[in-house]
């Protein structure tokens, strides 16, 4: 049996690795374009906050250990380009211009998410840079060692312009953020945004919204991020607008995609092809609250999904759950989490959202140390059914998110979910945790 | 309607709060012994750590807002001593020595629980004391600052055992700890134990297990605690031992008693007299893995539990679901949690208990300040239901739970947990979530 994986990442090698476990004789062999693999691409803008610390902190395991450890054929610096779905074989050409073809039993197709940079003039000057593979955290750290940065220009303001604030103003360079839109993070409820709009006021980021960048220009070793009446002059520009999946191979050989052109997969993470699959951020999932398909590429999700792949290689039958969307980051001193959906996405699913936002406190009455701490609560009218939860909060946001996540897993109604027994202990939350304040209160809408 | 409530702590003062609100023009009295309502018990030990913070701050409602703002009819230093539940009845007797009785159409027990003392010689000592009421915390506190005390034996070693062990090295006090049987905290495996161990000792404290006190004397203004063979000096005696329920009062009425001698209730918190309720400490409660009774007495399950009697009194009917017993407590710099059953307790309730121990790191690979984090899961052959989590480290440990706790109310299986769509970042966690990897892992032994 040969076991083909394009993509060398958190999918591929988990499926990879795993393959190997279930099936020691199996000949897995694994394709990556880059010379980079298995390494945490989140953990990258609190590397770069630390000159100190190498990328390659953040690589879990070398391709040495895949290779000679788990007898995994990992073949770096293969760039693949098409897939013969009739002939079952993959072609590409190597980063020294060498052509290859391997054929396959089984395709695991693991190309993961790209940055979507913005079709502008200036796109690709040299300080224009995204981050998103190992060798753009690479390429913007060495650029943070050559040369002195103090301003930087982040285009967008999702997670990782947000972790990339905290970064930059760990090594002191000032940092202006600007995106076309109004507003700031438009799927969180004013309430809880504008204390995080507070917190990066007061770390000295400035926001400029609604501003469309029209283009970027360079002017010695300068350069200018160009609005209608606004100009941001920096020494570098991130690009962090979003990013989107890489399925043109799959789509290039008839395989079908889905939602946002991610590759459509089935719940055991089948391909339209019989012999193909697809995990990771190529690949889009079931939603385990609107039961509709979703594209959220997500790490966990990409670990799972090799996993999932291996087992149904090898025969060992395997269907996911879906996911519910639970997304957790930081941002200074603030943990901001979600999960499930926000009013406007079970509007359009259609529920009928009823929501509550309450304020309440870390820790229990009198304890010291406490902080504020934002929940907003999202069910249905008609059913009862919890829907989604956003937090906002110095501490206990991280993991008191997941409580939420296993009763949206669930289906579990909001009434219920108010009577789960939470842990109580003074240093670590109220009597009534804020979760179930919330939905306490929520009731109270349904 | 008279709704009287007999208890001013959080069962008694969260039904009398709530009948207001549901019912203006209800006549809500309640009837406490000492002059103390509405505090913060669990924050004791945390208070007393701070010689520079009052008691008082752990008051979280003063009587004068129950009687002025809320309309209760508070009464505080009235101990009740019997039940006429023919004649709906309360006598008692007042601080100042003078009769009362009080009629009922509908009555609410809250009289919680009490500390247990030792049967032994010398447990009447002026520095011998216990910690549950707030006036032992307001004795414990005047007694530390009124006299220099240096060393304290603290027999039992249980949460307000451990919790009082950092409260009082934060007074720079010298700890021992001494209990009769073998073993330190018998409910936990050796291996998660054994980290909790370790901390006490790096923190000073003397810890004696196997060694039964057979009495406690006095010389001068120290204390002896005398075992075979073992002497220990003290300047104060701190009894940790447990708790009983004081179910005496309805008892002696003729209310039946549960589990462990607590006062048993239906989902409604009812008696086996129909017009009498039981709440809080005082009550037994089911247990949602094993569908039987127990007696846990909580915080959180007090207050919801005086909120349901108030709702079932004012006519708006509610029957609570179980309990999973969800506790956490601080130890030092460690977080210690738990829910559901040990490995005994699934044996006992008729389960084919497998259970598997992992250790992780509490964030994710490479990133800074991770620290280890245990977890002992415990899962049913079965059924390959989830029965029950315990866990160790120094964060992430006290929320963390609260994942497996809803899991638990929903009688998920290991397998469906496991799938379970949890907050990933790396500051917060590894990819897969300790939680996650122990699902796994227990997985292959189910």
């Amino acid at each position: 049996m040969n076991f083909l994986i394009i993509g060398g990442d958190a999918a591929g090698m988990s499926a990879a690795s795993r393959a190997k476990r279930n099936a020691p004789d199996m000949n897995v062999t694994v394709l990556e374009k880059s010379m980079d693999v298995s390494y945490s691409a989140c953990g990258m803008p609190f590397n770069i906050a630390d000159p100190g610390r190498e990328i390659e902190d953040l690589v879990v395991r070398r391709a040495e250990v895949f290779r000679k450890k788990q007898g995994i054929d990992l073949l770096t610096g293969h760039c693949a380009d098409t897939i013969d779905t009739a002939a079952r074989l993959v072609k590409g050409i190597t980063r020294d211009s060498k052509p290859f073809a391997f054929s396959y039993d089984k395709l695991l197709i693991a190309t993961g998410a790209s940055p979507i940079m913005p079709n502008i003039e200036g796109n690709d000057l040299p300080g224009v840079m995204a981050l998103k593979f190992l060798d753009d955290g690479r390429r913007l750290k060495n650029y943070l060692a050559s040369r002195e940065v103090k301003e930087v220009v982040i285009l967008g303001m999702g997670y990782i312009a947000l972790e990339m604030c905290e970064a930059l103003r760990a090594r002191r360079i000032e940092v202006s953020m600007v995106k076309p839109r109004p507003g700031f993070l438009p799927w969180m409820d004013e309430k809880l945004s504008a204390v995080i709009r507070q917190t990066l006021e007061k770390n000295g980021i400035r926001m400029y919204s609604g501003r469309a960048v029209e283009r970027i220009r360079q002017a010695g070793s300068r350069l200018s991020v160009c609005c209608p009446d606004l100009i941001l002059e920096a020494d570098l520009v991130l690009v962090s607008i979003g990013v989107r999946p890489n399925s043109e191979l799959a789509a290039d050989a008839g395989i079908a995609l889905g939602v946002k052109k991610a590759i459509r997969v089935d719940r055991g993470m089948r391909t339209s092809d019989p012999h193909v699959y697809a995990a990771g951020d190529c690949a889009d999932s079931f939603h385990a609250v609107t039961g509709e398909k979703v594209w959220i590429p997500l790490a966990l999700r990409a670990n799972r999904g090799g996993w999932a792949v291996a087992d149904n290689v090898c025969g060992k039958p395997v269907e996911l759950e879906g996911i519910v969307g639970t997304a957790v980051f930081k941002v200074f001193d603030l943990q901001v989490a979600r999960t499930g959906l926000t009013v406007a996405e079970a509007g359009q699913a259609g529920f009928s959202p009823a929501e509550v936002i309450i304020q309440a406190r870390s820790r229990a009455h009198a304890h010291p140390g406490s902080s504020d701490i934002w929940v907003h609560m999202v069910g249905d009218k008609k059913t009862g059914k919890l829907l989604g939860v956003q937090m906002v909060g110095q501490e206990g946001v991280a993991h008191r998110i997941n409580a939420a996540a296993v009763a949206l897993h669930q289906k579990m109604t909001v009434d219920r979910f108010a009577q789960t027994d939470l842990a109580y202990s003074p240093p670590f939350s109220p009597v009534w945790d804020p979760m179930l304040t919330a939905a306490n209160q929520l009731l109270k809408n349904l």
